[in-house]
């Protein structure tokens, strides 16, 4: 069994080319014991995003606080605290804080732990 | 790509005995195409508790609002909003949310899809 918080957890700056204002921590990780996926958490400050990419994986989102947008090839899809977002296997996507917004838009982003 | 929150996601009694004063929720589910593991959210009310049992399979959990006690087979440990924890597999575990509280307990449980 293991407890954690977000203030207990290292930030670091994601090494993901395209991302702009974000901060990346994970919590519960492979490094833990996590046997098949892991929570990372993510905080875009306003203005920010991660880059419009895609991946060989899913990722599973609970948004903790904030709001801005999830992209897709479709368009921009609102999304606020307490919404929950999938992205498949593939999907291009990208999540955007709003440079207008006041807060910053913070997300649990849940992967297989291989691709932690 | 799919978009939710709790209040467009059934609720239901779950099927576990020894469960007292507790909901599930399935925002992010196999049934939505989840590759590898699954998203449910517990409520649970003042003076309810999940059982205390094992099952085999970890479960990753965040919890959204309320405090209670993460019990496990050395004691309680305190839990709150923000909080993160992890249940491995085999590791005998309840969720309790104590009568004095106003508030109901909700967290997510992340688990692999095939024991969702």
């Amino acid at each position: 069994m293991h407890i954690t918080s977000l203030d207990k957890t290292e930030k670091s700056v994601p090494n993901m080319e395209g991302a702009k204002g974000v901060y990346k921590q994970v919590p519960l990780s492979a490094r833990d014991g996590a046997p098949n996926f892991s929570f990372r958490v993510f905080t875009i400050e306003p203005g920010g995003n991660t880059p419009f990419h895609t991946h060989p994986y899913e990722h599973l989102n609970y948004i903790i606080d904030g709001s801005g947008f999830l992209v897709d090839e479709s368009g921009e899809h609102p999304v606020s605290k307490g919404d929950f977002a999938m992205v498949m296997p593939g999907e291009k996507h990208q999540y955007r804080n709003p440079a207008k917004n006041c807060g910053n838009l913070v997300m649990i982003c849940a992967v297989p732990s291989q691709f932690e």
